[in-house]
């Protein structure tokens, strides 16, 4: 099959494609069909001389979306959209549309979400799925590159990695209930323990009754984790990975950035380093800027936009409150009132996007944090065991897929970075 | 951080690695500590003369899996395993591991599961797990290098694309009972009529009460989905996807194939064309086997297993009965007892690792078809939709990742082909 993405490889040839119709016009003796087949846009014309006058005229049958197949010369013509045009000798009809749900113009969102399966078809949806799917790629690209094993964990477990108040349960044969995941980092430790450097990459869910543009029930998250590797590696290796990304998307998929009207300028400045504050600082910018803020207390969506407003790059804050983490994080042995965490703010107030620490390796401290978190001791038996077996310093983080595809898209809402969104009011089509 | 596997370049230097005790012996005036990283493995050698006395005895103190750093210099050394040796100038411990539970002895399964979190650790896992990482990036490679989008299929699902018997399922907040996925097919045709093709790959689910060593709860499946694809197409497809595969595996994880003992002559012979037969011609093959099967039946894993056996090389089953067959599938026109449905057996015995079809594209057939199958039909409205805006002829098919790897490894059971597999009687660690 021939494509309208390779058309460069067949002026001046007759070449038969296939796909469904975008829109057409018509001027009396000339007919402008223009195709869409998934991978770019064609402007075929029909002469009416080179027809007999019923198979011209069966031509205005067509409805958009509608499927056919067509058949013409290619030539270059820089005035139609993509660069060539189709001079049409023949087409047969596949199916015609029913009125297609979605016209040009303005929908609802309930409604779009609705009719997301046809919704996806539009040239914006395009762009960010495909944007979407570059920056899959350049995330395995990134750490297979880097000697990173991959390592899927697991979707249904027995327990939580931080609670499980905010968890989707499933009743699990004999065994009583299990739980979809809601971070594999736990598995991805032991992992670094077999392999030194691995990944997992895959979705996971949390039921949390949130309903802002920065939640989906189901979402992607990829999660590296390191042996030996102290909080400074994470952040380094956290830096590079989000300049890897970017620029992956800046260099092959530049088209679809100027299709969403992404302001390029924003983008190609994420180059390291990245500033590096810790809460404390982040505390600081706060009161400068006349919050009430106090310390212990987590940062929310409006104190991450001031911080992350001060800067054209993502920011990393560290050393956040031990109080306010996850039971796993090592404390800093300078303070231990702070764990060795770090949290990366995407620039333009999209918030986080990177949650990461240096993790306990002791495990006389990792029980007392299981205690202390009230969290059942049974369940992190096996966890336990890789402090038993050679421990080693290690740390690691996790990527949002959906809030990273939001921010270099520059779009508002993670239910368009995603084909099929879960939000708590909505688990269809 | 230095590794084993790019010692080459490090060849004369000093250098510091950091890793698990894998083995030692002594002999006196000089102690062997066989060093894993995660990447490979290196002996290191202690000379007496060359540390205190209490340095030089205090290396004993590692056991099996205690974490160390060693500093020393590199020298190739062909005898030794990996084919380079450190003279160790300074080690330090990180940690002494208690006494590690898996031991060169033989254990039983249920024993290794139990331990997953560490049984990883071993050469033999380690060798399937980095082959599944193999074949994982040559299934994305393979689609991406062709022009496929990713898109990614939802894990919570409203309804069941083949009913709802053999589906995990979870309160959904005020939305009642939502299902995991256990195919993302019916989406991935919405992204074809969206993109041409698209592929998508992430973790499905079965509750079925299956306890075979080919059966998971918890698998990876991939699946392409082709607009204007018939089942030749399609069948064209697979056998290239499938040789690419072996084909990758074979050029980058020889190393892991060996230590498998996998006999890569079975490997070698992976190459188009494969053979490609009817179920009617599946059913003589029986028939002259002496196996008493009734055309109509499904293949069985025995049925299957005389099937492959007479090729060493995939087989294509094509044209099965449609009763047996999912609702979604095309008939064959010219025999409408049949669906355009197809099957991929693996040769040695591994059976179906594909299953694949031409989908029904007319309306009026599938509302038939889903009304014949007892399906709620108002959960399939957006799919239906799909046959009205712009119905086309197309295709697409489900590889299952762990038993490809199961295959391509020539292990036994599905459970190790994956780094922690869900089985009817297991969910932990």
């Amino acid at each position: 099959m021939i494509y309208i993405k390779d058309l460069k490889e067949h002026v001046g040839k007759e070449i038969t494609l296939k796909g469904w119709l975008y829109n057409k016009r018509s001027s009396g003796k000339v007919k402008f069909l223009i195709l869409r087949d998934g991978t770019g846009y064609l402007q075929c014309v029909l002469f009416k001389g080179n027809f007999a006058e019923d198979v011209f005229d069966n031509a205005e049958k067509l409805t958009q979306e509608s499927s056919f197949e067509i058949t013409g010369k290619i030539k270059e013509e820089p005035r139609a959209i993509g660069g060539f045009e189709m001079d049409v000798t023949s087409y047969s009809i596949i199916q015609i549309a029913e009125e297609y749900p979605i016209t040009p113009k303005e929908h609802g969102i309930e409604f779009l979400i609705d009719n997301r399966h046809l919704w996806v078809r539009s040239k914006k949806q395009h762009a960010i799925l495909k944007i979407r799917h570059r920056i899959v790629k350049a995330i395995r690209d990134f750490f297979d590159e880097r000697g990173f094993v991959l390592f899927d964990g697991p979707i249904i477990t027995p327990n939580a990695s931080e609670g499980t108040s905010t968890l989707f349960e499933t009743p699990y044969f004999d065994l009583g209930k299990a739980y979809l995941t809601q971070s594999s980092q736990l598995y991805a430790e032991a992992g670094a323990m077999s392999f030194g450097k691995v990944y997992t990459f895959g979705p996971t869910f949390r039921a949390e009754k949130s309903k802002t543009r920065r939640h989906l029930t189901e979402f992607w998250m990829v999660e590296p984790e390191m042996a030996f590797y102290n909080l400074d590696d994470d952040m380094d290796l956290a830096e590079e990975f989000l300049e890897y990304i970017v620029q992956c998307v800046l260099q092959d998929r530049r088209e679809e950035l100027e299709i969403l009207e992404r302001d390029i300028s924003k983008l190609e400045v994420i180059k390291r380093p990245f500033p590096r504050i810790s809460y404390d600082e982040a505390v600081k910018i706060l009161h400068a800027e006349g919050r009430d803020f106090v310390w212990g207390d987590d940062l929310g969506a409006p104190d991450e936009a001031i911080i992350s407003g001060k800067y054209d790059k993502p920011v990393m804050v560290h050393r956040y409150p031990a109080e306010v983490k996850a039971f796993y994080m090592k404390r800093d042995p300078e303070n231990p009132k702070v764990a060795l965490a770090v949290d990366v703010l995407a620039p333009e107030g999209y918030g986080e996007i990177i949650g990461g620490s240096q993790r306990e390796d002791e495990i006389s401290k990792l029980e007392e944090r299981i205690k202390e978190h009230e969290l059942p001791m049974e369940f992190f038996n096996w966890y336990l065991d890789l402090r038993k077996y050679g421990s080693v310093p290690h740390s690691g983080f996790g990527l949002g897929l959906e809030r990273t595809v939001t921010w270099i898209c520059g779009i508002d809402h993670l239910r368009e970075a995603i084909p099929f969104p879960r939000m708590i009011y909505r688990n269809t089509p």
